[in-house]
């Protein structure tokens, strides 16, 4: 592959594969983000529905997903996959998570030897166990210096209305990392960067499980002190599942980690949190999928983190707690007290 | 002193000085846990006011901070602080920060010689920056083993409804510490142990700072991604200030540490947050002042905890700002910003 540092110095050119709500506001934000700099940059989108497409193309919105946000009109959308990665230096994958694996294949021929794959997705592969990472290293055999992570307390609709936000870029390589994050360096949008992509991802995926916990927390109306436990102890199990794929302590305090899990639990965007709320409030695991327009990804990725905890010998009572509540083995009124109930291991020094 | 292993289970006589909504709320809390396990138990209260006294004693209430919960019977008030400390093996210290010093030079001849004393309290002393488990030893004189601290994700409306909360019993003594949990454990309230006094202090002490900032966030309406990076910068900057006073990094990612500035810092009935939000929304700090009942404690230890990083030369940008705030050198409006521009260090390892 070129260098980085043979590169000019920001993408110039950018294939966003998925409009959902992420995937059409990392385009927004690449867009604002060149404009900021002076940079020349064409960002594609693609999408898999007819109607979407030609709302981003026809009124530079994505009604379904943001509601009155205004698009630059920078970026365009196709359903023409090969089209939106032909000569792309930056590749942005924000598609589901489950389905990411198959896509690749198709996609592998038309992606550039040069470009870099940069994932918005929080979710494992059920039946692999695999961080998504994992999924695009193996699908398009390419290096880690090649494959970068996008993660942090990053509610999209947040980031469409020009909220400000931090956020971090994680990638093998220092220099690719930087690269991307000049890409995306809006005036809203703040990344940093990292090495540690384990520790990113992880965060990213278990926190959705965490957040379907403090939804289920609100929706049985407890209180603040037993939403804040869980999330202390959310973040304890996740960082203990990260340091044993070899993350590091530091990336779960901070955005990636700490930060990831407060905005998602904080907050009434948040599909997970909204999840676990209706769940809380006694709707069964099929009404709540029926009622949500978009896919809660924790529900899926509950399962892998789950079984990826077993093999390794990770303890992860609420994950395990939420996952027996959403294949209906427990039920919402039994895991309050259960998840006060235990002991906390973490607090004992003596 | 009797040592803890030749003392009853837990508490048989306790003291609680002070009759604000934790100190009443945690006398509650011992009686309940004397019920529930069965053990007779005084408990009396101090009170500097009459009317709060004769509230207490002929209706059970504390109505200016409980609202309308019932205190069980066995709770007593009084304006006579030694009638209260007379023959109590536990001392439950719940007053101002800043007045405890010489509260305690008028109270010291009062105590007991084998009482543990239980500090709720959650300040640094203006000038001296001591602790408050320090300013306990110095005036009490007596050793390190006789003195606890609780702190958690512990809002004291919440604890008084009785929801489920946990909470962590600090001593250097293992035994007095289980001591004291055991004595306190009711049906809805479980303490942890740990020996780490420092850390519990400081992150039960900087969380009211940070939980100013993130209020004045919220009273200039940003979103939910500046607030997550806000707790998740300051939780980082109160956890470097413990280190450096020897405490430990697990408190600070544990309830006393995490938990309690989550709390904090989601709840409408924490008054550092309500306080962050009233100058948020652009009144002034007298204003403010004036219309809090209750007194935020984070607007009197800012300062404290501000010196006391520069002492040991602990960098804390976020406290800094919330003090310029509070000194009227930043105005709110600078305030956000500069506290997603800083550059974040812990989120680089290249």
């Amino acid at each position: 592959m070129t260098p980085v540092s043979a590169r000019p110095g920001s993408a110039v050119s950018v294939a966003v594969l998925g409009a959902g709500s992420w995937g059409t506001t990392f385009a927004k934000t690449l867009a604002d983000a060149a404009t900021a700099s002076g940079v020349d940059r064409s960002i594609r989108v693609w999408g898999r529905r007819e109607e979407v497409v030609a709302e981003i193309n026809g009124n530079h919105r994505n009604p379904q997903y943001l509601a009155d946000i205004d698009l630059p009109p920078s970026i365009t959308a196709s359903t023409d996959v090969a089209d939106v990665l032909s000569g792309a230096d930056l590749v942005v994958l924000a598609v589901p998570a489950q389905s990411l694996r198959l896509q690749l294949r198709k996609w592998k021929p038309l992606i550039g030897p040069d470009a870099l794959v940069v994932s918005l997705m929080k979710g494992l592969e059920l039946g692999s166990d695999a961080r998504m990472s994992e999924v695009i290293a193996e699908e398009l055999d390419i290096p880690a210096e090649r494959i970068a992570v996008v993660s942090g307390p990053n509610l999209a609709m947040e980031i469409a209305r020009e909220e400000p936000t931090a956020s971090v870029v994680a990638c093998a390589d220092a220099a690719a990392a930087g690269w991307i994050a000049r890409s995306c360096t809006a005036p809203y949008f703040r990344p940093y960067t990292t090495s540690d992509i384990v520790g990113v991802e992880i965060g990213g995926i278990v926190k959705n499980v965490i957040a379907l916990a403090v939804g289920i927390c609100e929706g049985k109306q407890m209180g603040d002190n037993t939403k804040a436990s869980v999330i202390t102890r959310g973040l304890a199990e996740t960082s203990r599942l990260a340091l044993a794929l070899g993350g590091k302590a530091n990336t779960m305090a901070g955005l990636a980690g700490l930060g990831d899990l407060v905005a998602t639990c904080s907050s009434p965007l948040s599909r997970n949190h909204t999840a676990g709320r209706l769940l809380g409030q006694g709707l069964t695991l099929d009404e709540v999928t029926q009622k949500m327009t978009q896919t809660a990804e924790g529900i899926k990725s509950g399962q892998a983190v789950h079984e990826l905890a077993g093999k390794l010998g990770v303890e992860m009572p609420i994950t395990a707690a939420v996952v027996a509540v959403l294949a209906g083995k427990l039920s919402v009124d039994q895991l309050g007290p259960l998840l006060l109930s235990r002991e906390l291991k973490s607090e004992g020094d003596y």
